[in-house]
């Protein structure tokens, strides 16, 4: 059953885009990572079938509002992993 | 940036072992996708960092109120992909 979250592209892409201009504590890849997972989890997802229906979802998550819940959600999420960083934390394994 | 949505694993397998006792117009491989995306966007994601914390997701996902949540949505998500079935439609690509 191949399913795509499209919001994992558009949070991806803002992520990428934003990381060097966050103030977050930390720029390692496993903080970024861990951004990534829970701005991913603060959002609503937006599955689609693969090959299906994938480019109106896409116009949707790309429009002025949309990019700024996802960067308010971003920003947040970095705070949070500023504060609680599990970098390099094997225990959580 | 890998990360995963363990609801997924957990939706999958629950569609897998109740697909053939679900009440849905059409049992093809299309409307099983359709399900699976559609329970996936109402229910709440469970992302984690690759390797990280999954064991802890999968525990809480596999509780009988867990389940009882994700067949909620299943058997919700079958009626309406039965009364709006997408198989074959090639305008939707």
């Amino acid at each position: 059953m191949p399913v795509h979250n499209m919001m994992e592209d558009a949070v991806r892409d803002l992520i990428d885009k934003q990381w060097d201009n966050l103030s977050v504590s930390c720029h390692c890849d496993e903080c970024k990572t861990d951004v990534f997972a829970l701005s991913l989890n603060r959002l609503n997802p937006h599955y689609v079938r693969q090959q299906s229906g994938s480019a109106y979802v896409k116009a949707d998550l790309m429009t002025e509002q949309a990019k700024a819940t996802l960067l308010t959600a971003i920003v947040e999420c970095a705070k949070v992993v500023s504060a609680y960083p599990h970098h390099h934390r094997k225990d959580i394994k």
